[in-house]
């Protein structure tokens, strides 16, 4: 799944000798992450993931990537800390592509989420948005509702092939989306996750045997957007059940936990259901054009783009902050 | 590549609490091996791998393999382990599957071969052989001489779309292997792996820094056969160059190293370029089947058969033990 790229033995040590971590033990490639190629990276000095940035990861962008999490670990969140070779970077290039060698997270992500999730859940986003509020730095959410049109119109030929009318369908959602959503300035902003899916977070069990957050990973979607448009992709993410409805027991447990830390204000509630209703088209879309690009035959699990379009419906039809979870 | 079968957590949990391996700390899947679902699993008590066992292995064979990992490991070869869990098996079952918890191996698999690594190979593979002989239970090799025929019949239809003609030179060369190989009884017989490819061998650096092997891993082609065979398979898949020649120095490590441990009889020697024509023909046959058997335009990427036809026309012309290495 997740390994593009070989280094061989040579190029790895050569690479790791630029590193004060000891001694190689062992060198594996992870089946997780879709984007890059990444190996559990084990030496004297400790576990490590070792990351080679693939074609989709834009190289100029990688230093606010990484930067974030320096910044992020360093306020005391669990994410991987980039480490730095002796001399002072930690973004260096490998096999011909960008590399970075990060810490390793304890934890274990929920193939199947409980209620007990989404508590720690909403709490670790609040921490995260905490943290994140003095990092200098800004990224444009590339995948933010001026990229949505575009992906749409790369959809428009095959879309239809998928469901008869799902084009018009989204056509009309985009529309109605891109009219209700917030005007800039209306809704406090900072960095946000922006994908924070149950595979990017690594729970373990907490001393009352409660699952507790160890940590978040996978920041490669980051950028500087609405802070509740992260609560946004949350409630997508954790809150529908395999049978398409929607939890409000796991909602309510996450934005309660979020707003123990972070209280949303009135604007922020009242545009919750249409982030969350963008936060579906924009899943739904980069779904479509990955199933639109994909070929039918190929042994590749393509994630189903209709199921972002029965929780868009859902958010579409939801009435009120109670239906939401609030 | 190789997570197949998902595991909740819960799944997880209650399956670790048979096993005396502390607190669960991490799991996460790996990108290696290409049969079964393996993770890699991380507990207070250290690291291990997870295996679940998919379709392609049959559930009655697991003992054997298991059980000659065990006695493999019993003598002192660096293998995998099965981990008994608490009622004193190492077999058991997770998420619907076939399940063994084994050692975790230090080391690197090599991704590009250099001659420095046939010594240690052969020297490893002379070791295997030896630890594996007074095993007493034995299995048929299900792809060995007898299984090429029905493989290659299977291929019959698609096999000359690969390359006009490959049909009816796989035919000729069948026939002959067939004719010349070893009557039973006249080759020692003994546990071969019969799937020893570079990435199921880790290498560690030595103390003089040379590469020395850490472990041999994928024991589930394993089966008892011509001990000769086994030399025959690592011929194969480590002596040939990436523009097809075949590389005598690493082979004459590889041979040399063997046979400080274990040397080979006339009878072996006389055989071994009929061994290496079989061996050929065997990995492209499932690399043809699976090449035939896999969408053109499948994101997966599916091994050359052709290779082995340039490897099988090598061995059939090799003159002399000389041109092999000896």
């Amino acid at each position: 799944m997740a390994v593009y790229t070989e280094v061989t033995d040579e190029a790895l040590r050569a690479f790791l000798a630029d590193y004060p971590l000891g001694e190689l033990i062992a060198f594996r490639g992870i089946a997780e992450g879709v984007e890059n190629s990444n190996y559990a990276l084990k030496t004297t000095a400790g576990d490590f993931i070792l990351t080679l940035y693939e074609r989709r990861v834009d190289p100029a962008e990688l230093p606010y990537f990484l930067g974030l999490m320096e910044h992020l670990a360093g306020q005391g969140l669990a994410c991987p800390q980039p480490v730095q070779a002796r001399d002072g970077q930690a973004l260096r290039r490998l096999a011909g592509r960008p590399a970075a060698i990060c810490t390793f997270l304890p934890g274990v992500w929920p193939r199947r989420v409980r209620p007990e999730h989404c508590g720690p859940l909403g709490e670790a986003l609040a921490r995260l948005h905490a943290a994140g509020a003095d990092f200098p730095a800004t990224r444009r959410n590339a995948l933010g509702p001026p990229g949505w049109a575009p992906l749409l119109d790369r959809c428009r030929a095959a879309g239809d092939a998928v469901q008869p009318g799902l084009v018009a369908q989204l056509d009309a959602a985009l529309a109605g989306i891109l009219a209700a959503w917030p005007k800039p300035g209306a809704l406090p902003v900072g960095q946000i996750h922006a994908d924070l899916f149950p595979d990017n977070v690594f729970f373990l069990d907490g001393p009352d045997r409660r699952p507790a957050v160890s940590g978040l990973i996978d920041f490669y979607f980051a950028c500087t957007d609405l802070l509740a448009y992260d609560i946004a992709v949350c409630l997508n993410a954790w809150c529908f059940e395999a049978d398409g409805s929607y939890n409000v027991t796991k909602a309510h447990a996450l934005l309660t936990a979020y707003q123990r830390l972070r209280p949303l204000g009135a604007a922020e509630r009242g545009a919750l259901p249409v982030l969350c209703r963008g936060a579906a088209l924009r899943f739904l879309l980069t779904r479509l054009h990955d199933w639109t690009a994909t070929p039918a035959g190929a042994l590749v699990t393509r994630k189903d783009p209709l199921e972002y379009l029965r929780k868009l419906r859902f958010f579409s039809t939801a009435e009120g902050p109670a239906a939401l979870g609030f």
